[in-house]
């Protein structure tokens, strides 16, 4: 390190004594990455803040020397928003992860940036309540990384993204000063809902500090049911039956690639036969009512042929089963470096999407073995793709990104989204333009520059 | 008018010549006015275009001749953000009022900004479902003043306001480009959220010329509850009761003074005994389960003084006659020009704010006609002053805001904002800075800069 960037640190040390400042070349690499594992870690240093006042230090800090920063939380995701490999300050939020306030009356739940979604999760069934937004990454993930990409997950269809469940955001700007958006008032018409900018924004705005969130009532007691479609065009026709029947907690689908792959990973085989698709659904079933009315659309579905077979839960021991063959896709694959594809259309567009996907696929990926799960009652289709045996790295990443253009391109002609959920970071920024208008990217960069002008927070991402 | 402006007025419907242009002096009075009734309608004259184009035109030649625009819908708003009283063109959507599109799959209505709301409700019930955002002034009111105004109203407790229900939003920037911001998507991870930064932007960040909308299944059969209050303690009580067993979809408050406006208006008296508050509450009752709950946390409402009396609709004609006597307030107050607030504080605040508002009133305000009302599930209170006999205009409003800085003052305290749904615009900008602070007003200056750097949109609102 060079005396001058030693002498930098040194000169944060002290203004902010708080702060925890690590730069052995394990933890480098710990926090300079995420699940991604594209791209060498590489940052100066990594600062842990206590408290909001050290956060403001370290950026007032970083604008002063001219230091970029990444925020960091759980770095669980999947398109290096949080990577520094280019030198930059890692603000981990990791300390800062506890509950700070509970109002019953207001059913809001104030915490730290730091906390894991799961910790979250798990408060807020101490005081009685649900905090609804729930993916696999749920032990590993912070919920500032969440709040800072709108993170999605399997329960989007009834609850929404995060957004819906921010009621408050603390915010330290790029100058180091501290913003308290909204503070947990259900209306507020006083100008620019500033809140709804940073959510979302990958953390090129501000570091999300605190977040007031909103808790709602635990869900009614719910099945889960496992279902084998024996077709592509079938998947959206069970999902309108059920839909139309039924109240969803979720609606998911893998096709048989992903569920060969959960069941080599330890995971019980779903059925006698393979089928070529799956769908893993959870929807309420408070009464002897609501059960009788899944058997009878069930049976509808089987009668159409849209189903071959289906099994639904009969304790919680098998729900956890059930649902294990969608959610283990992700460490299932994990091993493999999987090609991630996280692409979203509206509901309407997903079959004839799903046949040109396919279609493309069988061209331009022969040979490869192509996994599809997700969550298609939102509109949002995983694709992970896996190298052919002894293919290199480089080779396969450069394939992939050739079918990423065909599949940018196919979304632009149904207004789709290169990316649903897991946001645009490095992986996806050859890709915006395809999604957002030239018009937005200017805005967005407009934005971007009155917020953050000197250009130190999180730069290169998204579409620096 | 100066023949400068009488040439660019030429040159516009040279430029646009779809466009309607008027600039009688009783058009000009009628759109260059909303409901505060406390400014002189000025426009330079009112363009009322037919298409996306036309907008696009009448920015573009907005900017290159530096005339300021105020963007209309439907007028109905209490805190001018639609007047033009400074020789300003009113760009009125009026025309643009059809329905473009509809798909049952994605559940997604597609709509030109000036579709009435309640035209909104209904072709939505065509399609067998529901826009639930509703509010007194549906009849007239636009859709693209709702969203201009993140608009509330009294449905919010079960579906929010109307930020919750916008899936996709077509923009013209002040620069005269078309923005189609988020397109129906459920899940778009793809950078700054800017749908949400012009939902409440009150006109000044560009003009919202469609939108597309998320609608819901219809709400179950529902019951109709007016209750009498004897005390301002008991109505959180009363609310946290209800809230706790039955699902609501509303649930409003007004007192006495509200009640014999009301009636002296046309509605039946609700009880045979005045009581100083009243809630009109209304909640799902599909099934006996409902009724019986309903019946059973009133009477315990009863055997604990929190509710006097109380009267359950029998049928939709007296559910309309309950609904009436809080629906009613805004139209029986208005030819009495009322000195409006429309405050928000965390629902837990309410008592002691209430309260507070009480000393604040009786100290402040003696002889002064106080009508509260609002919907406190949400923390939001109407408070409509009345003129004492006798008391000239002006004297009446200086006093007012002398109350109002008061108020403002207690809100600080409390962290409440100075407007929960009505809207900054002329009347709440003095108060501004009490809700938000000097940073986050800072920050939506550099945004509108960014946006809007020649300052024709909507200029003087909000907080220029």
């Amino acid at each position: 390190m060079s005396d001058y960037r030693l002498q930098a640190l040194a000169r944060l040390a002290r203004l902010a004594p708080g702060l925890v400042l690590k730069t052995d070349p394990a933890d480098l690499e710990h926090y300079g990455r995420d699940w991604t594992r594209r791209w060498t870690p590489a940052p100066l240093a990594v600062a842990l803040p206590a408290s909001v006042e050290d956060v403001q230090a370290v950026l007032r800090w970083a604008c002063a020397d001219g230091v970029a920063v990444v925020p960091s939380g759980g770095r669980t995701g999947l398109s290096g928003g949080a990577v520094a490999a280019k030198g930059e300050l890692v603000l981990s939020l990791e300390r800062m992860n506890r509950a700070l306030d509970f109002d019953p009356v207001d059913r809001l739940l104030t915490v730290q940036a730091g906390m894991p979604l799961e910790a979250v999760q798990r408060t807020a069934a101490d005081h009685g309540l649900l905090y609804p937004v729930d993916f696999a990454a749920r032990g590993s993930c912070a919920i500032g990384g969440n709040i800072a990409t709108n993170a999605g997950g399997i329960r989007v269809i009834r609850y929404g993204n995060t957004r819906e469940w921010v009621a408050g955001l603390k915010v330290v700007t790029a100058q180091g000063e501290v913003l308290e958006l909204n503070r947990g008032l259900v209306k507020n018409a006083s100008g620019y809902d500033l809140r709804h900018l940073f959510i979302g924004s990958e953390g090129t705005l501000g570091v999300i500090v605190e977040a007031t969130l909103r808790l709602t009532d635990p869900p009614p007691p719910s099945q889960v049911m496992l279902l084998a479609v024996p077709e592509l065009d079938a998947l959206m026709r069970v999902f309108g039956a059920f839909r139309s029947h039924l109240r969803l907690q979720a609606f998911e689908f893998l096709n048989d690639r992903g569920a060969t792959h959960v069941v080599a990973h330890g995971a019980q085989p779903p059925f006698a036969e393979v089928s070529p698709y799956y769908v893993v659904t959870e929807f309420d079933a408070a009464s002897d009512d609501d059960q009788n009315a899944a058997l009878a659309v069930f049976e509808q579905c089987l009668e159409q042929g849209w189903v071959s077979d289906g099994v639904i839960a009969q304790s919680q021991a098998q729900a956890a089963a059930l649902w294990r063959l969608r959610e283990g896709i992700t460490e299932a694959l994990a091993p493999r470096k999987p090609y991630k594809n996280d692409i979203s259309v509206r509901i309407s567009a997903i079959p004839a999407f799903m046949h040109a996907m396919q279609d493309l696929f069988e061209r331009d990926y022969p040979g490869f073995d192509v996994v599809w799960f997700g969550h298609i009652g939102d509109g949002n289709l995983h694709i992970n793709v896996l190298a052919p045996d002894g293919m290199a790295q480089d080779a396969f990443i450069a394939r992939c990104e050739q079918v990423t253009k065909a599949l940018s391109e196919a979304l632009v002609r149904v207004g789709g989204s290169i990316s649903a959920e897991h946001g645009i970071g490095l992986v996806k920024k050859p890709y915006l333009s395809g999604t957002r208008s030239d018009a937005e990217i200017a805005l967005m960069r407009a934005v971007r520059a009155a917020l953050d002008p000197a250009g130190i927070l999180n730069p290169g991402k998204l579409f620096d």
